[in-house]
């Protein structure tokens, strides 16, 4: 049969690495799929610069319709990222009968629907494992070989960005800023670090990981979003003292016709699996009906794991075109008309453990004036901690709760920190005991 | 489009497990899908037993040569274990155009050749991802989402029974016959537990994620196996005292035109993720050239786990069916024709650090002369631990060495073993220092 011919819109750093992938190990992927493969046209704005991979003349271009419209290209990778153009070249794409492969999380959260339903009514793949979690192959996972399985909760560290940050102040005992003017040094962090540290990135990932878990439709506005901005190195070290580990977590759970979806610090306890995925490693743990755990772990970013899934999906489609297929898999697993429209359960009524830290006056009858207006909301305490601390004028206290509704716990606080004796806004952290 | 059907030979433990997520999971099986999918026969010699599932009256036959001659099965599952009557009724159920999903590893890793090819000549598909790591969705990973890589090494914790006996020594400081006995009480190990703990089984399954890894057929015969039985509570005791988990690892490496291809206790370093791998789950890291390590982590066993897995590869299977492609994805990624058959490096070339136990009178100069063998063999320490035991007449001596060469080491424990100091054969556990 006649070569797969693929063509690339963007030539940023994973767009190296495809080429990287499709120049190093051209021949394991013809073997794989015992026919030709090429990449036949790059469209670039940037048509200048020096990415360190030499070209045939006349592969890189400007002209992104001349791609889209190029009859021989059946499959387009997407790498622009962000909303537009990449969605209306993506559309594009699949109107002209073309298989998409991408790694725009941002765009699939946001515009995931449009896109989807427009592939279906093409009969074109639209594939993304790139979209989340790098090289690791989380979403074919969930789509394909454990499709048998109703899951009940995904947790994710799906930043890495976020991920080196927290490792970081746990290991350096050092605070947010220093750290993230380092890891922006190293090439971790971007020079706007907005997207990653206000947790807006995991978010979208999340929101397309309950897609796929749930079969359902989900509200990316709706998915509750906080970063790690206002952490503290204390904070890590009262975790530590207290058995847990501090991470940018991802959390989705099925509760009944509602799910969960939020992105938020949390502790989670230091003997757990997701506690030893440091630095810029991301990892998902899926719980399936009949799998039980499974947890995958990896390179989050970065040109050369990025390509690696960018180019499974590529093979992937290959292989559908090389046995004549269009779709095989649905982009969500099932079909669209399948899909549910959970909604997402509001964070006050969210129930679990808390950290509480106060930053108080030091003198007598504070803590009894806090515990009163915990206890007067029914918020009952597990432990606590008052550091000693001579010099200072405000003081922490540290509180962990037994379970209690985060709308008391939000109630409680917004009393507490009118009092007097409290000289600055409380910081709460969640806690997830039982990752199953 | 008609219903997919489903055949079932052998119904035990994870027989059992399927027909339950035919039970639960249909109908989600059927929106992955678009389409109706049915188990219609089961056949195993018990027709008595109560396995805790409803079947509709016919559904359980003793009949195995009926469900492979049924022209309305497509899909057969084989989970009858063993080489025979395994092999035949598989070959069988090919020959005759049925898709093949089975969990055996035994039957793959001694006669995966032939079964390959007799699919590859009948045009259908033979899925295994049952056989390795349970739940764990690792074989696809490679062939598949991780396909666009070159595989540099493979390591594996693969029996739950190694390490649910190895983590229970290393928690409770007790030794092997006693955690053996508890485990079988338990369940987690047979009443012979021999092919599990003799690392037969991990030496089954390192050469099917070998041959996958590196597209080579692997001469399951020359894996080096070793298992766990010579394991003290000590040698864990002092692993850790060095800062290592002793596990039972099977490691692949590609070098050049050879593999290594191995099974063994294993030290490896106590922070690496693989040795926080506790109890029956099972773990697999695999390192591309492109995507970096990557590490699948879950159940390495069980009912449910184990159906799950099998399920995702009907599934698979299921949605080649519905879009008429008979085989989309060569069992072990690639064509047979295009497979190598690289040799493994006989174990007397490998070069890695070493622990020596050596069990020696309690004397003066023991050590020097130890020393001087190892010395002679250019063996050199890394460090040594001579522990105070004034009870004992024989005392061990434990050396970490640098890295050595096998033969090399071998020939001076030889020596050293006839020394009239020595009161025991050496023990001789090898070091994983770097899992890159």
């Amino acid at each position: 049969m006649q070569n797969i011919n693929v063509g690339l819109l963007g030539f940023g750093t994973i767009g190296t690495g495809v080429v990287k992938v499709f120049q190093q190990n051209h021949d394991l992927l013809v073997s794989r799929l015992g026919t030709g493969i090429e990449l036949v046209r790059i469209a670039d704005l940037d048509t200048q610069s020096d990415r360190g991979v030499q070209l045939p003349p006349g592969l890189l271009t400007d002209d992104a319709q001349g791609l889209l419209n190029d009859p021989q290209i059946q499959i387009v990778i997407e790498l622009i990222g962000g909303y537009e153009p990449a969605r209306t070249f993506v559309l594009q794409a699949i109107r002209n009968g073309k298989h998409v492969v991408t790694a725009n999380k941002a765009l699939l959260a946001k515009h995931g629907e449009e896109i989807f339903r427009a592939a279906e009514e093409a009969g074109v793949e639209v594939m993304f494992e790139a979209s989340v979690g790098g090289g690791i192959p989380v979403i074919s996972a969930i789509k394909e070989n454990l499709g048998a399985n109703h899951f009940s909760a995904l947790y994710g560290i799906l930043n890495g960005t976020c991920n080196y940050i927290l490792s970081q102040m746990d290991e350096e005992g050092i605070d947010f800023d220093e750290v993230l003017i380092e890891a922006q040094r190293r090439g971790y962090a971007e020079a706007d670090p907005t997207f990653d540290i206000e947790g807006i990135d995991t978010a979208h990932k999340l929101a397309l990981l309950c897609s796929l878990c749930f079969g359902t439709k989900v509200d990316f506005d709706k998915v509750y979003t906080e970063g790690i901005r206002k952490l503290t190195a204390l904070d890590i070290q009262y975790a530590r003292d207290f058995g847990y580990k501090l991470k940018l977590l991802a959390i989705g759970k099925r509760d009944g016709d509602r799910i969960e979806a939020r992105v938020h610090p949390t502790m989670i306890p230091e003997d757990y699996p997701l506690s030893s995925i440091n630095g810029v490693f991301n990892s998902i743990r899926l719980v399936g009906d009949f799998s039980g755990p499974v947890m995958l772990s990896g390179y989050g970013a970065g040109m050369a794991a990025t390509a690696s899934a960018v180019m499974g999906d590529v093979l992937a489609v290959a292989r559908n075109l090389r046995t004549d297929v269009s779709t095989r898999v649905p982009a969500l697993g099932c079909p669209q008309s399948v899909l549910s429209s959970f909604s997402i359960k509001p964070m006050d009524q969210l129930v679990t453990h808390y950290y509480l830290r106060f930053t108080v006056k030091d003198q007598p009858g504070v803590l009894a004036k806090i515990a009163g207006v915990l206890g007067k909301y029914r918020i009952s305490i597990e432990s606590m901690v008052q550091p000693h601390r001579h010099e200072a004028e405000a003081v922490p206290i540290v509180f962990m709760t037994h379970e209690a509704e985060e709308r008391n716990v939000i109630a409680a606080l917004a009393e507490i920190d009118q009092l007097d004796v409290v000289q600055e806004e409380t910081l709460l952290i969640r806690i997830e005991e039982n990752l199953e």
